[in-house]
């Protein structure tokens, strides 16, 4: 691993505003201009993909109630999550190696971001760009920061303190992540990263660059315990999310151990395969955490009827992912702002036929229980 | 979008009575003889079109029990709504440019249902016909005006005068469509209508003609609310249903709000999309109507065997919709008249293998079960 | 209807022996040897064939359980109803115009059934054989008449007066078919019966032959009432089944008319289409029934997997059809025994492998909820 | 069948690791290049193959909740089942015949088994290879030996002194074979086995070769009863376990004729089919057994997933068969090693991603009910 080989990985250039139709649209779009290796990577998941689907197929074990006769007009998608004030109820979810879809790397992404303006870009530790490279996009818009920690602390606070001086707002802390997920397509493709990461090569032995998801997520810490939320959070002074949240219980660990915030997530079905669809788990955990910290959702939102979905399911927010790489893929900066766009768009006109003015409104929805 | 641009437009013309196996292969035959834009418009519906689909999976979530030994011969179909006799209980849907299926438009079908008789045409505020042209082809049978509301309610009551002047009997409410659903399908055909709207086009900016949907829902009134159904109710001195409830909790609202029926709808998945199937909303809706005020119930009937269940769960009429207009697509009145004719001889002979004798035992008749 | 057409009708006339693999593939290869319309007519069912569809899935709801350490070898098939010892618990169920299958008609169907031995031929008053051309291959083994009954009481004295002396031991009084059901199929080929029915011609304004079966049912009676139950047994002192049963209350209702038996059926999916799986309405009838009166089971019987779950359901026996009817397509009288011995074979199997010795046992055994 | 035709039946020869990216795509490369008639045997199952179908389904009706902050690293797959200490919760399942997927016959397996170490094999009675061929490639781990029973006990004596004097520590009497099941695939390709069955040979009219399954069934003892469980045990001094398990009621049975272990299968679904997914009935049994002897659990097993899931549901280990014959069908006993290494490292990832550090975190995970 010493000698880097020059891997050609010709990611996509173009920066143009796109037509979203649909997200899923897009994902078949995007596979026609990103490298297969690499939108493998994006697109796929663990094992049978199991997981995956049933994130997808979990939006349909609960219908929305359209509420008619509701003095809606113009809905009002903002919110506020840990004292930022954000525009819509949805933000950037972590999501590695943009460098992937586009020759701009999170940069790219970060640009569009700041062009739509009013939400939180995460930053992953497996960004593919530096901080300051990022920070040439983002323009002072918040961020979180993700965290794979290593197995060594004194670079975990190297690199909190690195976060930290780049305006992080709160630290994601990724604890489903121990080991790779099984990815079956990279296996196949025999896949590895055409490029280095530059946050976390301090720990690896090598920059990233032609290693594989196995090889890095093994160098990282697998022991992940209270004891990190507290240290991140002890050290950093930053608000912790803890982030792959599945079960009521370790909601309640985790802000036992002093999270700020818990992140109901299974990483896009990426992670342990056979686990059940995101959204399936979320409603028993908000119960759980019955508003003591904000909840953030992720895996499977395509629509803003899922966005809807998720708020009425006791999520404060929620993130997206794979959707604006393919936008970053179609189309650069301008392509991640047109999903973003398209998100809003969508949501706006779902709670207005929905019948619901504000983001408090959606949270209080009552959904229809599709499978009794 | 003052110059109106000349869209060719090739609606069918020809007018024959046509052969009703099923009315899903009447989809299929209009398919190929309506152009394809005005095709998707009419069958499409929004986003993953997972609510269509869900109107139609909804019948297999109840079975018909066929009761024997039950005493019935030649089973009397008619029943009575708000003061009219009909001889079938279903009647027209309000649905939007019929100019789409055959150039003779609203009239075609309007002469179609005076030739089959004994029914009721619901008028659509976008039709592609006047008054006068439907009255061509209607011939004073009876008829009840769907309103799409103006933001000015003074263009309300111009339109409510002429409804009224024409004869409607009723007023519906259409409710849940204050912006337009998410048709994908319109988007990817850049779909304009080919025609005006010769009733709304007094409060549009444009006749209609080369508007998008899109476009014309945002000219319509967002705010719908029990105001409206009083403004209405007051204003006409009509009964005034209540078109596109979901929930128990909105048919009590517009029965409050002086409703004088309660339409079951979800616009055959073409709003909201995400919605539940609306044959699966319809029997707790009845539970709490109770009685008070009439049911009607549209979105997903193909079949007698579709009128019958939703009759046994509460509805006291239902509305056919897109069949219909196949049926004008595939014969003009003629073709509309054969569907008429195959929805009461369909039902008639669902009414016979199952037992019931009168409207009034169908509305007895237990379902099964089938999700048990 | 007075000068009938020769329509060239080519039924099958081969006989041999056939293998039995399953009677799935047995239906397929009929298909290649059959006359497209009369295969259609056999196969086919009502409508969207919902309920045809739901007969075959209604066995995966319940899963057999084998037992095991059970000290069974050899298993005994052998049971007894309404007087008559049988060595398997199924007999021929009452299928119409087997002459679309064979040349030999019913008479073929009636050797194979006597050349096997030991059950019972229900013998269908849509016949194309006579009594007395279907004695010839019956051979005095035990039979049952079928009737749909005459608008007029003295045709049905008559054709009952002519199935007793032709042997009937009981009557099997179809309820469920007062009209025809909704059969796409041969609404699509104009499907008409190629030869007579020399049975019910008596009443019909024709022999049967080039007429629809849609005809056929529309002349006989629609008011099939308890008092025609009452007025079987009584006339000819035979016992009575009532055949299509779908609800405990239809069977209470016929017990209390005097039937001697309740046969549970929904007709092979060809009358009502939407009824759910005749299997899935079994139990909770035989719940009712306890025992008062035995009870037969069809539609969807292809497997002795089949004969197990309906017997420990409860029914006393099964009535298989249409696989029998493959078999005589492309076997003749030979193809008939095939067909039942194979049904004999692989009950046995699955009683061993079940770990059942006897009827008893099985009709005790427990199933397995797949649903939960 | 005293002559013996020499059919011939060229199984594979190469020896060699492989990728195992997937089990189920194992099958799949099996199938290039196992003899169709061996393939369609190994991979094949009973009737419509429903309960084979069902033994993959039923693992999607409970999801494994991945557990987080959980202190785990380099999880610990050791256990220990009467009285071994084994490094994995699985051992080999006894299969028939393996010669039909590598001329190494059982040897081959065997011989991948002790490279991989610190797990069991299950020695069939109708290995293809005798007792000292397997030893070859055994030597000296342990074996257990499953029994088909002969209708003569003093054969059965016999061969229980020749299992025992090779050094089995457990026999496994299979008790829900007492006849084949319906292979349907067998009957179709006419399959018999290409070389015979040394250790039943003995009760056989002839080797074993050139026989059919169900002949060969046929030819042993049905009446498999609690006598037989007490005989082997006190017999040959050995702890006993009943294989073929799938109610709870047998499960007491068992026990209560002196069963050492409960072994739960449905065979892989090549039994009785129309039986439930076995994965379905494990949960029930395990709460009747109660710990009072270990289970065994296998028919579906193809991923570390289904491991965890098994022992969540109440297995003490599991057994895995198919997927190890093709290993040994694409690389010797060099593919059956890769088989058994990916098995391990797949579950011991999923140990990692679940937060499950040993065997007894595994058997307390709590799974979520996907059905409700």
């Amino acid at each position: 691993m010493a000698i880097e080989q020059t891997i050609k990985y010709d990611a996509p250039t173009v920066e143009q505003e796109i037509e979203v139709v649909s997200t899923y649209r897009l994902e078949e779009r995007a596979r026609e201009v990103v490298p297969a290796g690499g939108f493998d990577y994006m697109s796929g998941a663990s094992g049978d993909e199991f997981t995956l689907k049933q994130n997808n197929e979990a939006w349909s074990h609960k219908g929305i109630l359209p509420r008619v006769l509701a003095d809606v007009e113009n809905p009002d998608t903002s919110t506020s999550i840990l004292g930022h004030d954000i525009k819509v109820p949805f933000i950037m979810a972590p999501i590695a190696a943009h460098g992937l879809a586009h020759e701009t790397k999170e940069a790219g992404t970060a640009k569009g971001i700041a062009e739509f303006g009013g939400t939180i870009m995460s930053i992953s530790a497996y960004s593919g760009a530096t901080f300051e490279e990022i920070e040439d996009g983002l323009k002072g818009n918040p961020r979180w920061f993700q965290i794979y920690m290593s197995k060594d602390d004194e670079m975990n606070r190297n690199i909190l303190d690195e976060a930290k001086s780049d305006g992080a707002t709160a630290i994601i802390l990724t604890a489903d992540s121990t080991l790779s997920g099984n990815r079956e397509k990279d296996m196949l493709n025999k896949f590895v990263y055409p490029f280095g990461m530059p946050i976390v090569s301090r720990y690896l032995t090598g920059s990233g660059k032609n290693m594989s998801l196995n090889n890095i997520y093994a160098q990282s810490k697998q022991k992940i315990t209270p004891r990190d939320v507290k240290f991140i959070s002890d050290y950093s002074g930053l608000p912790v999310f803890v982030k792959g949240i599945q079960t009521p219980e370790d909601a309640s660990l985790a802000i036992g151990a002093g999270a700020a915030g818990i992140w109901v997530s299974n990483h896009g079905g990426r992670q342990l395969d056979g686990a059940p669809g995101s959204f399936d788990t979320l409603e028993s955990i908000s119960k759980v955490v019955a508003g003591r910290v904000p909840i953030v959702f992720d895996s499977g939102i395509r629509r803003g009827e899922h966005i809807f979905k998720a708020l009425a399911s006791g999520a404060d927010i929620v993130a997206v992912g794979r959707p604006v790489l393919y936008g970053l893929a179609l189309g650069g900066w301008k392509g991640v702002k047109s999903v973003l766009d398209y998100f809003e768009t969508d949501l706006k006109r779902v709670m207005q036929l929905a019948g619901t003015q504000t983001i408090e409104d959606v949270k209080n929805a009552r959904l229809f229980d599709m499978k009794k």
